[in-house]
């Protein structure tokens, strides 16, 4: 007898719930689980008996796969580094009530670490369960894997901004510079994505990311220079760009600077940047934040993303009932002329809490990023999702 | 013999080229036109003998019709009332080296506006020309029409926003107020299609257009108790909200607030109310601009709205040849069950400058917004429009 709890943790993607759809599919198919149940608002669900049935409660999984941001609800939970800590005994015990043999949390780098201690934990007080974690980010910064399932929508989403924003800011002659603010608080994997839209002939001027320090002083040199030129500038920046100190650009929201009631929200470099520019150079000047929709909206989804978070659902199944535990499924590109994903296996040890920063030979010659990244983001947007419609509006399931 | 000069006017919207093409498609088709010139940045380019050859310089019809954003270069230039200005007399003479006999702008109440006085100076001194204006506005703030063009792909984009920051927003157990920010100066029309959401159960719990003012009390409060009740509030509002006073809410920021570079520009009202959110109830709160981006972004592009943007710009042409002038095309649904449009004419004066706004019986009962507008709204979102691609992004046609 099997019984299997699935989460979602960390922030939504628009293809976090095809990992779900694969590890429910998977196991349905493989005939060897009894239960599998659906943890709500992640671990909080176990803690609190807080479950979806998904053999039971009829949940229409096709609905599902199509549909972005977390099904299950997600969560920000760190869990104690000791294992005296009373979370460990309550989990423990909800394990213990409904036999659970395997529990796979879809996540980020945090998320692993989750999974690492609850594999830690289980294994040494000898209670047997398969922990997999299975990725999922739009940041790409998961170490140990070509990429994440969640990043390639994200990154299509941003590259279609660009390529229409650019269509936009050409329209008058003498125009303003346009600031882009785009997500990534560590690794710039997602502005880097900016870089694709000189496939289709719009080309950002200046790319910001934050493995490169911030000099204040050339952006401005090099704004004024470009608006000599052309009467319009597009800026593309990370929202977690750096000083040479070390600390980030951005203005810390007046309404989050306040400890009372949440936490130091990024965001706001743009406009941050927009000022300098505005105050220095006297320029008309626009703040663009892409915001949210950078992770939810599946109008931009990649068909080849979907698959592959689905495939990675799949596998945890798979690598579960081989007995792996206290592994995260990872993708490497198998060698050759086409793009072909191999589905592995590495230690949560090796991925939990570390940021895979974009890489320094792709970034290079005064903030040039290089052809070698187009290559390797290229087939990982290929396709777009279908999604289902009701009055020609996207329907998504709903809990 | 004919010669014609098209231009395009005012802020860029998804569908303004499909205009372009249904001018040019029928002027070759007709057989009347010894040529097509198409004016780059408006009345600007006129004066400055900037132009596109229509008929010679083979630009790619198709590829401009399924690209956003004015293809000719817009502009922002208000003709003096005075027809004594040298910009007329520079006008005419220029009209008179090329035999133009007919004039088209596509553009809004402004742009209706050069149109009418336009038409206006040729007429008092005896020079025929046909002046025709072609409606256009992601505001749909247009008289005289049922609708304009460019408004309802804006619209789905609105509604696909909010469906998809629905599903992400309700990820979290504790969740946020979150304010979105939606384009609108004066009139309430792209805010209020947020209510189409509803129709695929995503519904806004609180939407607020420039039509009803904005009481600032009863705003806080109805968070307070939305939020004491869901633990998450979705705002929407309309960037041009005023107060009692008829004050504007909107910060205005600080860069554009120097009158050496630039106008006062919209924007930042969602970021007013979450300052305010949070220094008076004390919660977490994000504000989302949906910016730019509503008015470009042609993955969310009705088919329906770029059918009709193409039908008026042959009308265009169709009327100039019954020799109308002094004219906008306009747009009235035929009665019955199924939606059906049929374009008239009607004269620049009554359109020029007038601002139609959201009518006063759509919004009652404390700013609900009536299903009468979903009716209305529906048929214009129909049909997703297929984009030319190349490496599996949109392809535009460059000028």
């Amino acid at each position: 007898m099997r019984n299997l709890i699935i989460g979602q943790s960390g922030g939504p993607t628009s293809v976090i719930n095809g990992s779900l759809y694969g590890v429910v599919k998977e196991a349905i198919k493989s005939g060897k689980f009894d239960n599998i149940l659906g943890a709500i608002y992640g671990i909080n669900g176990i803690i609190k008996e807080n479950f979806i049935d998904f053999i039971n409660d009829n949940v229409n999984l096709e609905l599902l796969k199509a549909t972005p941001a977390a099904y299950l609800g997600s969560v920000r939970f760190k869990l104690s580094d000791d294992f005296s800590d009373p979370s460990y005994e309550k989990i423990l015990s909800i394990f213990k009530k409904y036999c659970i043999t395997d529990f796979y949390y879809i996540g980020g780098n945090d998320s692993m670490d989750t999974c690492l201690k609850l594999d830690k934990y289980f294994k040494s007080i000898n209670y047997h369960v398969s922990v997999i974690g299975i990725p999922k980010t739009i940041d790409n910064d998961l170490a140990c894997t070509d990429h994440s399932p969640g990043y390639a929508s994200a990154a299509k989403f941003i590259i279609n901004s660009i390529i229409n924003i650019y269509q936009d800011i050409n329209v008058y002659e003498k125009g303003r510079v346009t600031i882009v603010e785009i997500m990534g608080r560590d690794a710039g994997w997602l502005t880097a994505a900016v870089k694709l839209a000189e496939t289709v002939n719009c080309k950002a001027d200046l790319i910001y990311l934050p493995e490169t320090p911030f000099d204040q002083d050339k952006f401005i040199s090099d704004v004024k220079r470009i608006y000599a030129r052309k009467r319009k500038v597009l800026v593309c920046v990370s929202e977690g760009i750096k000083n040479k100190m070390g600390d980030y650009v951005l203005s810390i929201r007046k309404f989050n600077a306040n400890d009372k009631f949440g936490h130091l929200q990024l965001g706001g470099v743009a406009q941050v940047l927009a000022e300098l520019i505005g105050t220095e150079l006297q320029l008309p000047v626009r703040a663009i934040e892409l915001n949210l929709l950078q992770r939810c909206f599946f109008g931009s989804a990649s068909q080849t993303d979907l698959n592959e978070a689905i495939m990675c659902g799949k596998y945890a199944v798979r690598y579960a009932l081989q007995n792996k535990s206290g592994v995260m499924i990872t993708m490497n590109r198998v060698k050759g002329d086409n793009y072909k994903i191999k589905y592995s296996t590495t230690k949560l040890n090796d991925v939990a809490g570390i940021v895979r920063y974009f890489p320094k030979e792709w970034i290079k010659d005064d903030n040039q990023i290089q052809n070698e990244f187009i290559n390797y983001l290229r087939p990982m947007i290929k396709g777009n999702v279908k999604i289902n419609e009701q009055n020609d509006l996207p329907l998504y399931i709903k809990r």
